[in-house]
């Protein structure tokens, strides 16, 4: 398939549906978060799960993360790929064959993986040994997210014994993720359900080091929180994804102190297709062009112009009495309404500053559900 | 990336979340709704938007389709690309490099597409022009759906005129698809709702002809409501897509006289990843494995256990009192709430009969949304 761009040409040239990313906005949301954790004894490991791409991947790297997590190991093996020396599945990685995928990653990078289950340390610690490497591991405790994850406390350090056990995996500490807190509106609130995580993370790990078993690394956090765990103390390595790019949802969020505001940076470019009546446009841009999960798609700049439907090719826009109506064939921009699945619909980012596309940036790991 | 599966091997052995056709159910959907529709004088033209896979392409054709419909110009692209004679694209294509592109498609294959707009029948006629190609125009009229196309009766055929005036352009009918009315739940409404559209297609051609003007083909309806175009007799074509998968929101229909039942032959397999509690499973198959605009997957063939929540990566699965419990590691047949959209985050079929993987059919107009 072509791509919708080459670099050079004008932003208005782009073909439609493109999935964009203004490089300006991208570079300080970047910048942002680093300042925003400079000298605090944190270390950033980037969700590479939002964007999908080892281009980007590399700028967080150069930037000052140390690394970067994944949720699949089909995009672990992209990142390795692409020459990120340091990935941590921050997720359980079930099934033979995933297992020996995973430990053969571990020939050419740093590898970690989460487990919750004691059955699963067993098959990973064999899988370690049949491809003769060594992994990080990190128990995944449920902080409040009741998504996976094993009970704070005694049963975090019961695997973590079974961890330290095996001759082929490091226990590197724990998985922490209070991912239900990050979309709470009120920063306040999400302070709070931060402060109740870092009291589960503080009695396991107070349990597990009680056993004699060193817990290097807390890891957790996410674009919506993650200065309150630093705050808390209790984690030192923070794995924020969403900020390089944020999104209509996480816009809704309140940001108020100590969380700073990013700025949109993903876009995705519709055309107007269709001008069927003085109060309605449709653009080419649908369920298959941006993710609905989490909300309809914002129109960026346009007051009067309300996305409010979208069928699988087409977004049906209001056009409010007396707003400037949109041409048909005029180019609008649109907010993702949650960007990390819309991400996952796009085969390239269509990097643009200043109004002009600067870069292509392949998404090689889209798809990477495996 | 890899494949999660290759021919020959068994069901269970399939990596996850992959996405499954059922040939069996697949191929008696087909041959019901050929079944449905023999000796009523109409004919179908499958719609490619659902599948975005040649190789299925070229089974409805083999089974008596007359062609295909995309919603897209590089859907178009594949499927001319991949053998399809004829290809409607049912939908507007405005801007100018889409109309070239559009019209180059047209020395390979019969090729029609929809306008609703004047000066995007200039823009077509001068695209033709330039390809030295001829083009089927359908005028689409709105219906019922409030989405594109322009108002029944005279708004048509002013359009219909211009259509016949431009030497490249041949004017081959009406687009009248009454999306709006597929996914209402009572079947004697969906019927209504379609005799309401079918009112306005006969004014709306009987204006046309009196005009002099020949309206050889009316096109339109879906899986949920083509009986009633047909029983109308204002249609002579039907665009049915759906009805080779059906999906759990398709099944929420009411499925009365006259339409048939379609089987459920698409699915996301998935594996249990934590089972971090008795009434808890979590599954490996999330927001990226299964679009959930129109609503969760379910859980195929296994009372008790209902997905509840999805996230980017994770499905949870609530496990009900006294229900036979999945075990980690265990592998689920899902039902996709969309399968449209579903499908386009694959990228491959996966083809099981009888528990064996059979074949895999490469998606190849997946993320085709140009």
């Amino acid at each position: 398939m072509s791509a919708p761009a080459t670099p050079g040409i004008a932003l208005d040239a782009v073909d439609t549906p493109a999935l964009l990313i203004e490089l300006d906005a991208f570079e300080r949301n970047i910048t942002r978060l680093m300042a925003s954790i400079a000298g605090r004894g944190v270390r950033l490991r980037a969700h590479a799960k939002t964007h999908k791409c080892a281009e980007i991947a590399r700028r967080q790297l150069a930037a000052g993360a140390i690394g970067v997590c994944c949720q699949k190991v089909s995009e672990a093996e992209v990142m390795v790929a692409g020459g990120i020396p340091d990935v941590l599945v921050s997720n359980e990685v079930v099934g033979e064959r995933k297992l020996a995928r995973l430990a053969a990653l571990a020939r050419h990078a740093r590898l970690g993986v989460c487990v919750d289950d004691a059955d699963n340390v067993r098959a990973l610690s064999a899988a370690a040994r049949r491809a003769d490497v060594a992994l990080d591991v990190y128990v995944e405790i449920d902080v409040g997210a009741r998504r996976c994850g094993v009970a704070p406390g005694e049963p975090a350090l019961a695997l973590a014994r079974s961890i330290v056990e095996s001759p082929t995996l490091r226990f590197a500490g724990l998985q922490a993720y209070q991912g239900a807190a990050q979309h709470v509106r009120a920063t306040a609130e999400r302070g709070a359900a931060i402060e109740r995580a870092a009291e589960a993370v503080r009695t396991t790990r107070g349990a597990i080091e009680a056993a004699g078993i060193a817990c290097p690394i807390v890891t957790g956090g996410g674009s919506g929180s993650y200065l309150f765990e630093i705050e808390s103390g209790a984690w030192n390595e923070i794995q924020c994804g969403s900020y390089i790019f944020m999104d209509a949802d996480y816009a809704r969020n309140e940001w108020a102190a100590p969380l700073p505001r990013f700025e949109h940076a993903l876009f995705v470019l519709a055309t107007v297709m269709s001008r069927p009546t003085p109060e309605r446009a449709v653009v080419d841009a649908g369920l298959k062009a941006s993710s609905v999960d989490s909300g309809l798609p914002l129109v960026w700049g346009r007051t009067g112009l309300t996305y409010t439907r979208a069928s699988d090719e087409h977004g049906v826009i209001e056009v409010a009495s007396g707003a400037r109506a949109p041409a048909l064939g005029e180019k609008l921009l649109l907010v993702p309404g949650h960007c990390d699945p819309t991400v996952n619909l796009y085969d390239c980012y269509v990097c643009v500053r200043g109004g002009m596309v600067e870069a292509l940036w392949p998404i090689s790991a889209r798809g990477a559900v495996y």
